[in-house]
């Protein structure tokens, strides 16, 4: 039984009350007439999501970073966030770092550390993030996975692929040159959750996702959430990634640059669609987020997910994504 | 390095735009004019915060209650959760049972679950609870730990030390009949949080906090954050041990029964505060939300925790709280 599944059997239930419930970015409540709460949950598991001789202070930064990013998948302006902690012993060479590293984002963000809890335990980080999203004549801004619609651009904000590019490097796996190596690892560390570009995509993107497990998984979810379909151009996709631009990396086969590009994951990108006649709209947003956007493919109403190449023909969809318990 | 002084250290700052951050049940933020959202976490860690053999029902049941005591003690109505959940497998006669119980606590008490995260790791359970509290010409009705003044009364709902004697009994240092063990073991399993209560004492208790960790530990952060001091009377607090009234306990020695109701913890009922003025409205609270309350004590001018007993005779504090770091 995978993740999905799993929530999908045990956990879900009609929504009453709240405005959206389970399986978007981030749930919806609505205390009040013009405005809604966000509000998302994410775990991290030691030897699972992050490698053991990870820096604290990155890990601090990351942890807060997967949250916010799903805040701005939604559009929505951080607020707040609850932090939870099983930590095997009080460590001070590593509370020190790991704090300031998530408060660092935290300020950044104007995200407010406001409550949550300790423990002993194995180490263990649980963050809950809250946003705040307007309402605006009765219509919430909130970007939502179910709102693409056949014609849409798609579109992804800045690069993929290096994430995966440095778990595959520090792995062993790949052989990288030191100095990409260590650049991507950067990148795997330290994502940017795209909250501006968020903001700035309200009324504008018609669905938006972070891509946290693949692009292809994660834009799988807007498709299904949305009933529709998609071609994307992989001649495109490869220009994602942004050491693939390097020379030193035309020694990477196509297939994996692809493969880190299409179902790497770990990105923190975001994947959303628009409107054609949004286009510009688009380009303004992200001007105004100062967030390089690419257009890379196009919503259909047949279902499922098509790849081209640069010549329109057919590339097999062999890609992956994670999956906690596959 | 206490679990107390760990966030002081590293995790403390300055409110900004929430309306109260860290240290008290819930921390609150106020989105629109008439409305604060309560949130809170907690996070149980198996073989720390349960026993391994727990019944799965019972666990899902405990998880939540504890999250919604902490909403009870600020007075909140509970609106939503998410649940963050690492497991080491995905076991189906695990996984079932647990989100019974889970979602039938939520279900009678109106509190959905929208949203979460599942991954693999050891057994932890992180909840999220988020509630409302009105705002009433521009006045919140949050019950704060902050509000205790010299005088109030200090009331205890329900009843205190079953949790703590199921612990002794289970672990064997404390020997029970097995009918009593198994009630007090029911107590500790299946805490009912007093929400009904916490939102009927809402312009009413001047003070509340939810006892976790042991009443005097926790009555402590009241005094603290108040500014105040409080006397207790030992002989009334003897009556709160449920079982203590019960022919089989007089086995019990006394300075058992007090450590049980003074500084077991796991008790999940509320203490609070309530000018002497109240007391009528104190009555009527507890029957308009059926939950027994006894006044145990007032709040005086000097700070400190003074334990008397029935004669007014000093009875020496060295009763120990709960501290996840001790």
């Amino acid at each position: 039984m995978g993740e999905f599944d799993l929530i999908e059997r045990y956990f879900r239930r009609p929504v009453r009350q709240a405005v959206l419930g389970i399986g978007d970015d981030c749930a919806l409540l609505q205390p009040a007439p013009a405005h809604q709460i966000a509000v998302s949950t994410d775990m991290l598991v030691a030897g699972r999501h992050f490698l053991a001789d990870v820096d604290p202070y990155t890990l601090g930064h990351k942890a807060l970073a997967v949250n916010l990013s799903d805040l701005a998948a939604c559009g929505a302006r951080p607020m707040a966030f609850t932090l939870a902690l099983a930590l095997p012993q009080v460590d001070p060479l590593w509370l020190a770092p790991f704090s300031r590293g998530l408060l660092a984002l935290a300020d950044a963000h104007g995200c407010e550390l406001i409550g949550g809890d300790t423990t002993q335990g194995p180490l263990t980080i649980c963050i809950t993030v809250i946003g705040d999203i307007p309402v605006v004549q009765g219509r919430s801004l909130a970007l939502l996975r179910s709102g693409a619609r056949p014609g849409d651009d798609i579109y992804v904000s800045g690069t993929l692929g290096d994430a995966r590019l440095a778990l595959d490097g520090s792995r062993g796996t790949l052989t990288l040159p030191a100095a990409q190596l260590a650049a991507a690892r950067q990148r795997m560390d330290s994502p940017q959750p795209r909250v501006a570009l968020g903001m700035a995509l309200r009324g504008v993107a018609s669905a938006a996702i972070d891509i946290s497990d693949g692009l292809l998984g994660d834009l799988g979810h807007v498709l299904g959430a949305s009933g529709v379909g998609a071609r994307l151009d992989t001649a495109i996709a490869l220009t994602l990634l942004r050491h693939g631009r390097d020379a030193a990396d035309t020694d990477l086969a196509e297939a994996i640059r692809l493969t880190c590009v299409l179902a790497g994951g770990d990105d923190y990108e975001l994947a959303f669609t628009a409107p054609s006649s949004e286009r510009a709209a688009v380009q303004a947003a992200a001007a105004a987020s100062a967030t390089p956007v690419t257009r890379i493919g196009q919503i259909e109403v047949a279902p499922g997910l098509r790849l081209v190449d640069a010549q329109g023909a057919g590339v097999a969809n062999t890609f992956r994504s994670f999956d906690h318990f596959a």
